[in-house]
């Protein structure tokens, strides 16, 4: 802005000129702000995620294309496979990586490997039905250069399999913990109630009968007689390793 | 029958007085069937309880009247504090126990003690404000004259304070362990995985939030990955007393 | 312990070697307790029950396998046909038992029968299409060598036909009734008004519109006004099962 | 119409007085249609119930002066005793019935008996709490002039109670069963398994914890696996009690 | 009885024999009633409808053998069309009538129509999509040699078809009136508001969005602020045409 | 009518004939009435939309098919492909639309344009997955003549992409917003925050876990903190179409 | 902008002076933004309304006092009597209304009366206890200037009464209906079907049972087989009074 | 150990006053764990928390006696009025915080300050009506000597008042956000598009009719579209602040 006063001051532009400047310095201003989002992941390293659930092939494929030109990277989740199987001969040409269980598909123009970041997660599933939602969180997080600790198929109903993976945890120092369980979700607060780090709770669709689809295990985390849980929704692994990161972030800046 | 028969048989009796009689013999089990109900006590030695709730103070006194004619004894579950007073002046001649926080009124015409049976049950509660839910189950036991053993407040969050609780009920020998528990409700799950005793689950109405009114509560202890729970409804320690009383009959007969 | 202790008594071993020894003596410790469930069925003659509900085809073929190489035997609950055939293939050297409606795959080293253990279960079904859950249960009695007696459609529409069924059970002197009912799940509460035995209720999750998917039938059984019923999750045949073998164990232990 | 056309035809009147009237005509059919329920208990013998819940004891007042005065008659359901005071002092001079637990309460011009209508109605209820809501149907269905016909507390915990009291129905030869049902709700499930009368099912608020306030009674109801049965709102025994009138009058007509 | 009392008086039979003759009456009266189902039809005219809905192949078979060969009749409901060709195929050696859209399979000895009886019933539909479930109700009824006159599509968005629809139903005088209609249900409580017939109302699953699935439709026929509506199950246009019967056959008894 | 009591007047006809030609005036009257549906779009534009959702095809074709015939143009919604094919190929002689995502199908008589109507609409989607539903309304509203600006993808959680939605939406001066969002639902209320034009909240069932299905979004249009929100049903485009329509010809007539 | 640019053109300001100058002017154009709230009356005439549920007494007064000195007037939603009497007593010396019914109460500073607007509002209720909700709308949008026209107790139970209210909003020509209905909530379903003018439903908390709190007339408004209904949130009179004027301005500028 | 073991090992002691030492230094670590609840606000400064509700009075005091004991302090929340001047009269002593509006009550034995601790956590609510829950959270935070920066009543609604408020956030340097909001939820949402800070949501029980209670703003926190959102149980803003300061410790440790 000052420029434009000093060429105006200067009377090296009319007003009418620097009223346009100033003007089209706002819009660029508007425009930056608009390209934010293709501009994230290069401050703190968090990619967008393209939610394949409810996108038509069509969109899916226009906006992979859209961030792979933007960022060099497509990270989609939730993707069926005959989606993924459209998408991954649509981008032949680039590396894929496939996660099936998970339903995740990462397209990548280079195999450069993601800048390691300082900080650990830990990430606890309950039973081993959990797993493809615990790996949705892990998935991301290395994607994002960030190192995972994993212990599976430890929930509450065996103790004896629960502790020396929680020691485990401890004794990797770990900075946050992403604990995802389905049924009754007791797992984050067993956790919660023996150590003094951010519990992050992924309550999964597992289970049957009476609080299936995740409602009893969501309950359990948001009811939970132990305080320090953070609760993200049913089988959002995606979110609960966004949220991860972006606490390890700030511990590590 | 065969009685009636044989008067038949000698001619003591027309066959008009041996059917009259053998229709009136029908009609006096039927009449023995409808009393089964006070008769129920002497069988196993569970007496009728009173639910108060819903109930109008007329015919609270009653019912209350009625049980005590015939039993000599009285239980009334869920009364609240004014229709308690009623009742205790009314039957003020009886001997009376009042459990106030637990709503619990009994009304006795005698001070002798229920016999003792055999077996024992532990009872154990996740928090402090699962206590009167918990002593509804242990009144009730007790008034069957069977042995209870309490740990009070020893829920998952504290796994220190849980664990020694655990040890007590297996070197006391109990039978059934009743775990009552509200908010996220994981108390049954982790003494199931320990133990192979038979647990009987009562969530409590605790907690307040998303699955409030113990809905969490019971969902986790339905939906429980550890088996051998048994569960009963919201806040219902009597019903839990009760299948405890009938599984330690069956126990010990 | 107290032989560490005496060899570094006598200088047998040294501080530091005695100090590892107790560290090493409470790792196996815990490794034995890690190892618990295995040991399980030694104890009370339950095994681990494999729920193939949310687990990838990957992970039933380890878990089995495991199972099979650890105890002789896998149990497999709630089975789709295609895993079914995938697994019966795959294990296709081993004795295979298969019950199509119910679900169930049991997979067996030898053709041994199991022990036969004291005690035995009745089991009503409402209706017909409550049997495949109601045959969960006896399957897995059967493979703990428990005797079942069953009467099926017996639902409260009918009482001439559930009568003649209540009273086979109590002459051939069952401990534990199990009632599987769905629609509107009456048949625990009219059971529980007749007879003196633990009563387990099944819900399923049969019958449609208001209050479809059990959660009618589980309502029933939780609210009912006969006390004595122990109550487990919707279609949860296999958790009916196990709790009526630990009572049954506690009975004739 | 005949009369106006005749009266134009004979050139008594003009066109224009003729079309005027024919219009006149139709409005004053509008009236007509417009006093329809005025007319109603003239014609079927079912008065307007006037439902207090929701409305200021000012409209309360209007309205119940706007029945006496149109058909000599208030009937007030579910009026709060304050409400009911005030009303009943304001309407001293009238003739007065209360039914205190019912909440209903009644205002009359004379004290005329209701022309007995034919046709009896059977009304039963499974608990003691659920008696206010049976008399709600019974006092309504009196008031119009119905034989009434009462078992109370025969629930289906308890057969040998309910047997004989359906027995009596059946003796009584009722056209119509009322059958009155808190928690469980099953009473009408057994009653129409074993009658072919037809059967409004009344769920009640009564019971607590999962399925309270009625839900479960009404799943019952509605899922019932005994056909032939009529629901009506939880708690709306006046709803029964005019259902049953209609169909009485249907049947006795 | 008194025949075997007379020869036991005559010396004909022992004591012994008469006790044992005594016995075996009751137990034959017992059989008699166990027998209660298939004399159904016969007393009023209500066959038994086999629910196909979580039945397998095989118990269909066998309970559509059994019911034609007890009463030369079986009506089938809710069977998808996979099993319904099964079934024709299997009886196409009797008579078959199928309605594909209402899910329903009629399987006969012989051709002989219905004994007609008595009364009327109406039956409105909504929507169109309604109609299945109207369809339901009507060939139900049709079977038990009950007249239906329809009137369908005719839902309250439209008044100028309604009313039409309801004056046809006065005019022929019905007995009863069959409402059946999803999405925001309000048909029955126009209808109910207009006429003195019972109305029995038929909530559908038809609707998206909240209050999908009849929920919407079930409660505006249970909270409806017209009296004289007698509720069923979401699509439940058996239950409706049962419920009608039974109302007819009492009106014209 | 003053026509024919003129011929009466006159004696031209007799009293009789006049009767009969007035009662079938009003016969007609009520015909015309039924004619209503017909004549709505020629009053207002808006022609009845074909849900397709729970009708058979044979339904489907033959409402087609009246509605080609009595006005020259079908709007099919919710319609799946396989019924779609059937349609187009059935009706292949006339104008065929089709709109594949938004499930909508039109089949025209003539390339005749829609009248131009005044009156602009905007729509705003916040997700890609939303574009579906928006377009329902879009095309809805095109059908009939009006303009509609959209802008999709201009969620809340990317304020620099709605605010030049929302400016451009001002600056084109629509007279009504129509916001389609799933997930949280949050856009309407950030956009009634901010304009004074009439919002129509449409939520999708876009989103998964807890509140899946529409109900949060549902929620929280209907319990916004912003007021001027107008809400539909969960994916009900067509009704905020039609809604936005009638609004407009009000603005404009 | 362009006297600041002009003035440092003519060196009547330095570069320093202008950049300052023109930063604070984007400062005063944010708190000009952020002063909006208190501006909005004067643009389009709809003040901002104080709910008074969850706001403690402190803030209310805190609230109404900035109200009052800002714009002059302070109107107060969903008030309790006893903070309205605390209100009240604080601004005695303002003109108070108070609508007890509705529990509104309005304070101003003078008498002038609202400046009257174009446009006619047309509000019904379907019983007498919806009339505070209903008159809720009436309130706000006569405070706005705004004429209403109301016909209260004209449910669709009562279609006589109901007819002649809509044929009087027809001729009072009003611009929009607002159509109050608890229970099942069929009015603005019935009046959508008969008329072309935009009909906002407003669900109220009438009715008991299954559906209550207004679940059931929200269901039937959002289910609605007519289109052109805009819903509101349950009880939410406000919320459909200010749509109202929203759409009333639009039609009317 | 090593002492005992050294002590041992030089003769000083016996094996079985050794082995006896070593069992009791178990206990005595059993026992250390035990009081681990007493040193975690030592360890890591977080204070154990009693929550008042569903507590007796008995219970509160005595659980508040214990903690003033054992660690100088007592928090209490969720208190209610009368409970809170029993324990304020009991505690007189002592000095006394009460937070009337948030329901919190401090007792502490001396006035000496929290240690101060790094890091910095901002606070927005969106409504005044959520300042109680945002203002648990601050004072547990200050207690525990955080430094707290709050900004209320800046909801979505507004986003005049946002902005600012959220800049301040930022240029405050602080290292989490609770954001705290009732009704529809969306603040977390549109605050988490903007920063990427952790950010914790609160919902709040503010709001009535459909999705009251919390529902839809719990619903709108775990649907959110933006990423990086915690989300605790509704009304729990100790639960947002003690997550908050785990975090917090984790960063500046």
């Amino acid at each position: 802005m000052r420029k434009i006063l000093e060429r105006l001051s200067k009377g090296l532009i009319s007003i009418e000129e620097a009223e346009l400047s100033l003007k089209s310095l706002t819009i660029s201003e508007v425009e930056d702000m608009a390209k934010l989002d293709i501009k994230r992941e290069i401050r703190i390293g968090i990619p967008e995620i393209i939610l394949a659930e409810g996108k038509s092939i069509t969109q899916l494929e226009a906006i992979t294309n859209k961030m792979i030109t933007d960022t060099g990277k497509a990270i989609i989740s939730r993707i069926e496979p005959e989606n993924s199987n459209i998408i991954k001969n649509k981008f032949k040409d680039f590396l894929i990586e496939e996660y099936v269980s998970s339903k995740i598909l990462i397209i990548k123009k280079s195999s450069k490997q993601p800048t390691k970041i300082k900080g650990k997660v830990g990430i606890l599933s309950a039973g081993t039905a959990d797993i493809p939602i615990a790996e949705e969180a892990r998935i991301i997080l290395n994607e994002m250069g960030c190192e995972v600790i994993t212990e599976y198929d430890v929930g509450v109903a065996g103790l004896q399999r629960l502790f020396p993976a929680i020691n485990k945890m401890l004794n990797m120092k770990v900075d946050v913990i992403i604990a995802v369980a389905g049924r009754e979700g007791a797992l984050p607060t067993v956790i919660a109630g023996l150590v003094d780090i951010p519990i992050i709770g992924v309550p999964t669709s597992m289970g049957y009968g009476f609080g299936e689809k995740g409602t009893s295990a969501l309950m359990s985390m948001l009811q939970s007689c132990s305080l320090g849980i953070a609760t993200v929704n049913i089988d959002s692994g995606i979110a609960a390793g966004i949220l991860a990161i972006i606490i390890i972030k700030r511990i590590h800046h």
